[in-house]
């Protein structure tokens, strides 16, 4: 889509210990992480005031190779290449952009599967439960680090979206803007019921072995499982009506399979079940749906109204007409209850039919109007 | 909500062989099951005409027991009790309402859990696969045997409804009037994904073992993890709302549950989770859940469209606003297809929060329709 040639985008993983015995990270539970450590990538040059970056936070499954490659030859580029890049809406050449792994994560960053300094193996089910919070405090410690004084935006879609919130109502005057993509400021029922199913199908799975499977292949059809209901939240009816409809795989009837694959929309819910067991702990999958699930911007802040006068930035809101996992009005709430506590909010909303993942796959939708609003944040103060 | 007191209907489980070696029941996919009992329940008295019946088709885990009790003192009645009985608007007293157990079920008709007349042991995944289509023609032997010359009606919600349209296209003759409620002439792809989510629950469970568990507990972690995601299909988002919110379950926070029940939400998907196995065969509920994906009125009729061709009767299709599992669009589709077919269609939607389930739960908001509905049939011919 770009008129001119850019060169590729390179950008490698780093790492930096945000924790550690003489300064742990307490969480919002009160337990505490001694030792932590995050993996983050950075995408343009922070200015020598340390103000002109731009923190993006990524959903459940991503990480923090949000865009470009590690190497030239790399078949594809981090996941939010669309946005972030040279002349894109996250302008490189502007914004110093950064992206971190979140705490409970498995990509780097301190999760369930990282070394326990009190008995050197894995955490497993001793990691502690974590919470957006908690991802977003261990991210200012980051932050702080690497000089930041001020962002001017923090950006992120689903689980990246509650960060985000949780980033405004925690720091309210660390960022001049946010914009959260198809999240919430608390998560829903509907929504904390899905993740539940998926979590059984993990805890389920013999292979689980109580969450200590490390060195072994572990509970791979649990998390397949998970990932394949995962899935249809993240697409829509609509969506796989064209991309699927009722068409059969292969050739020869449906009534000839009998459990087995029938339909393309199977195939294609198991063929992602697949690839997700080859890059993501089930550990991590608990923990971070579990934080989707106690993502609640009032706790500890009075009500979930008053969390919002907490807010200084500016928001831009961005729902998505056919989002199951996180529906429009999730996202129209944030905006109704900033603008009560009297602050700055917008929504605008993806006409997409893709669904949850619509903040991915059709980002071009709301390109012009991120472009605009992160520009009207340098005409703030 | 009866003005009058009427005595408590009774009922009683009955059964009738409609195939055995020497008329074997040819099913859609070539197979044939050659021993078939159907366990019915029936309401009300046929007149000698043969000419007021009523056939009720039931949903997923339902049965023949549609109304009233078995005993007296039973502490629930039949599952759509608030549709069918004296007065009602599948009046006992003026209509006789039949209702069988399908076949692949595991209420008392023959499913894989009956014995095999090949070998003497339970089917299991030897068990034929069935379509709507195929316990529709079983159904037909059973009307055929107690002297049903001609339906008034047809009438089911879920696959329910799916049998009610196969009736209409399969048997044009036999009925004046289909009912379909929150029903598909075929099943959408995000409906085969949501299903397929439930096998795979139940064919990871190690305790399936191919489906030859009879007599051990058998799967019942697997079946009840399905379960759970069937329930969030039958129920809304908006209903889990007004039910459960944000809820936690107990004392204390929800950051302290690893990953045990944190919210009611969760407590309530386990305990629907746990009912079903209690009374519930797991291989039928993979038949069951098959036979709803290979729905499709168009299959051997020349297309989706001229099937509906087929269809003579009076069509009243029952869409539900806040239906997740069969979206309304669904039923305006099958009307539409018959009314463009040169058939007598209307849709009426029921304007009730509580998703597929609202069949069940908001019964009344159809009472009315429905009760006009029987009644202009009476005078057609």
């Amino acid at each position: 889509m770009a008129a001119v040639p850019v060169p590729t985008l390179l950008s490698h993983r780093q790492y930096a210990r945000v924790a550690s015995f003489a300064d742990p990270l307490v969480l919002e539970s009160g337990r505490t992480l001694k030792a932590v450590t995050l993996c983050y990538e950075v995408f343009g040059r922070l200015n020598p005031e340390g103000d002109n970056a731009i923190l993006v936070c990524h959903a459940l499954t991503g990480d923090s190779h949000v865009a470009g490659r590690y190497r030239p030859d790399d078949p594809k580029p981090g996941w939010w290449d669309d946005a972030v890049g040279p002349g894109k809406a996250l302008d490189t050449e502007r914004y110093c952009v950064i992206c971190s792994n979140v705490i409970g994560g498995c990509q780097g960053s301190t999760g369930p599967g990282s070394a326990n300094p009190d008995t050197g193996r894995p955490y497993g089910l001793d990691f502690p439960i974590v919470t957006p919070r908690d991802m977003v405090r261990a991210q200012a410690r980051l932050l702080d680090q690497l000089g930041v004084r001020r962002l001017v935006a923090v950006v992120g879609g689903s689980l990246g979206a509650m960060q985000a919130l949780e980033w405004a109502a925690t720091y309210p005057d660390r960022m001049r803007g946010v914009i959260p993509i198809g999240g919430a400021g608390r998560f829903h029922p509907q929504g904390i019921a899905f993740n539940e199913v998926q979590r059984q199908a993990i805890l389920n799975d013999p292979d689980f072995r109580g969450g200590q499977y490390y060195g072994t292949p572990g509970p791979v059809r649990g998390l397949a499982t998970a990932r394949m209901l995962g899935m249809i939240t993240y697409r829509s009816d609509e969506s796989m009506w064209t991309q699927f409809g009722r068409e059969v795989r292969g050739e020869g009837s449906p009534l000839d399979r009998g459990f087995g694959v029938a339909f393309q929309v199977e195939s294609y819910l198991h063929y992602q079940g697949q690839k997700l067991v080859e890059r993501f702990d089930a550990n991590s999958y608990l923990y971070l749906t579990r934080a989707m699930d106690l993502m609640d911007l009032g706790r500890g802040r009075g009500s979930y109204e008053a969390a919002h006068a907490l807010i200084r930035a500016k928001v831009l809101a961005v729902g998505i007409r056919s989002d199951l996992l996180f529906p429009p009005y999730l996202q129209q709430e944030t905006v109704n209850l900033v603008r009560a506590a009297g602050g700055w909010a917008e929504y605008v909303e993806m006409d997409s039919p893709w669904g949850h993942d619509a903040f991915l796959v059709d980002f071009h939708l709301i390109e012009e109007p991120i472009r605009r609003f992160l520009e009207s944040l340098e005409y703030d103060d």
